[in-house]
């Protein structure tokens, strides 16, 4: 763990050593300017370069064709659950949602705001234990994109199955952005905050279909507006220079590590000591959702009784094992394991799990 | 000017060296926990202490009375163009803008997408070269608020009277923000861009009346609405770390240069400086702003030819004294003075002048 603590928050969250090395290196003194990065105008050179580094990047590490505009938004996953809605959604035209969790119920609010939003799928009377398939899906006639919660964060659950239903798809990918391949030719729009996969908090990065933006309602405030980020690049207006100069040192490492096919392993062996610990444990670790759901990036689980949960937290928090509680609205434990998480910190957690039960269970 | 250059670029803009230099040591392990500040949840305890400190000292620094919310949110002012409008301008109320000059244009013109809003004056005749009194405005009947940019950042244009025209203001103080006291009566909202006189970009810090919440507008998407936001003290969403972080930490160096006063006289001070040389340059270096509208932040400024623009910006750029072009929409020259910038910069600003008109003048 490199010195650190294990850092196991689902996000912010855990960011690579070396990328925030780096960054404390060059932030007093950019490149011997003699200012910082976060001084620059935004339309200087030294910014310039990095907004381009870090969309071709973003283009690069994640295999987005030319056809789709590469923008940089403020705000949020949660500005997008208003910005998709009133961009795509013509008069009339509905839009689906496969209700998932906690992330997609808020999208799908805001999405009644601003046009026929319908639940094509509601995981809600099951807890929202696992991923609908295709053929679970109620896709109302001339919906004009069926919105997807690729992970739900609070959940514990993925998507990894992509559904098939005839209508373009937009997602939300926050919580497992840059974790694994997308087949573009299957969206029109994707979206996710940076603070779990890709940096700090304060950029969402926004991939969308070029042919899209032809026809997106102009009858909005310019910021709310994609073809206006498009337009300009994404500097139609001071852009978040800190947080964006971050990502890019991030996809950077990505890149180093070998790229998603690397993150998509790392993942799958991460989450995989983790869940096999849980199995070999007798129910002393328990997952409360479907198996074929488990999430790769925040693995939800359970101890016998809330007392041994709240106990397993504080301890592991002691041994350096941070950010494992559960989000309050479902309690329990989660730890989160996004790209920049290590492997000896997985290690190192499910050691401890090992020897907590040994000791309580 | 303590090693660094000085930077007078309008946005983002010169940051007080301390508090650089300060981020930088604890970017990489916050007190001692191991992490960084950025990579820990928004919800937990080192966070949630820099969250409130900061919105304590925003509130301390400009003197904001208990009736008013203090909110951080994103996209710059220029989501706030659009978010004013759609949560203040009920059915059939008209709002009124002061149209002052390319801020405020793009104000009215994304409020006129949500309401009935109107230019309730417009410089632009008279080429954007002052700001209107009282009397030259135009309100009518119903208007629910006046909305006001209190420094026009590429106009070089500032007011220093707040209209009087028996409706609550509104204003954008993107560009003087923090820099002068605000008379809170006056006011329903303030809104401002963090990344000129209070931090690097990526978060904007809006004042809003809580009466005024009562009957904002609920027909949103959740990030749209200020009664959301005031709801969760700025964390119904993952909020900009850093960029709060940053801005805390700029407004303990403002409290500790003795608060909003200190900056208004230190930017008397140094803006007349500024003027005084212009005035005394024979018509070398000239303002193109009425006198009692030109701005303390943003002194722009004309010289003989553009030919001699561009040289007086390069040869000021070698030596050390950079971001001095003016916005490309009006071209010649702009120094933009704002609370972090010191005084020996201004200085030497003024005697570089000094040296290149007796060189080239």
């Amino acid at each position: 763990m490199t010195g650190h603590v294990a850092n196991f928050s689902a996000g912010p969250s855990t960011l690579p050593a070396s990328v925030l090395e780096e960054a404390r290196d060059q932030l007093v003194d950019y490149q011997g300017t003699g200012m910082s990065l976060i001084e620059m105008s935004h339309r200087g050179p030294h910014y310039t370069e990095v907004h381009n580094e870090t969309t071709s990047l973003a283009r690069e590490v994640l295999g987005v064709p030319d056809d789709f505009e590469v923008l940089f938004i403020q705000g949020g996953a949660t500005l997008q659950f208003s910005m998709v809605p009133m961009n795509l959604l013509g008069e009339g035209e509905p839009g689906g949602y496969v209700v998932s969790g906690s992330w997609a119920k808020k999208a799908l609010a805001d999405a009644q705001v601003y046009g026929d939003a319908y639940a094509a799928w509601d995981g809600a009377a099951d807890s929202f234990r696992g991923m609908p398939s295709s053929e679970d899906l109620e896709v109302r006639a001339d919906t004009r994109y069926l919105h997807v919660t690729s992970n739900e964060t609070i959940g514990g659950i993925q998507m990894f199955a992509w559904p098939d239903v005839g209508v373009p798809l937009v997602a939300d990918m926050s919580s497992d952005y840059m974790s694994r391949p997308v087949p573009w030719e299957r969206f029109d729009l994707v979206y996710g905050g940076a603070q779990k996969n890709l940096g700090p908090s304060g950029v969402t990065i926004v991939f969308v279909r070029k042919s899209v933006l032809e026809t997106t309602n102009r009858d909005l405030g310019a910021y709310l507006r994609y073809d206006v980020h498009a337009d300009g690049d994404s500097l139609y207006n001071t852009p978040p220079v800190f947080s964006i100069w971050m990502v890019g040192k991030v996809l950077k490492w990505i890149v180093a590590q070998g790229g998603v096919a690397a993150m998509e392993a790392a993942a799958r062996t991460k989450s995989g000591i983790l869940y096999d610990a849980m199995a070999a444990s007798e129910d002393f670790y328990r997952s409360p959702v479907d198996t074929d759901s488990r999430s790769l990036m925040n693995v939800v689980f359970r101890l016998p009784t809330e007392d041994l949960e709240a106990e397993f937290v504080g301890a592991a928090t002691e041994a350096g094992l941070v950010g494992l509680k559960g989000h309050r609205s479902v309690g329990g434990c989660r730890a989160s394991l996004y790209n920049a998480m290590p492997l000896d910190g997985v290690e190192a957690l499910v050691g401890f799990m090992a020897e907590f039960k040994a000791d309580r269970g």
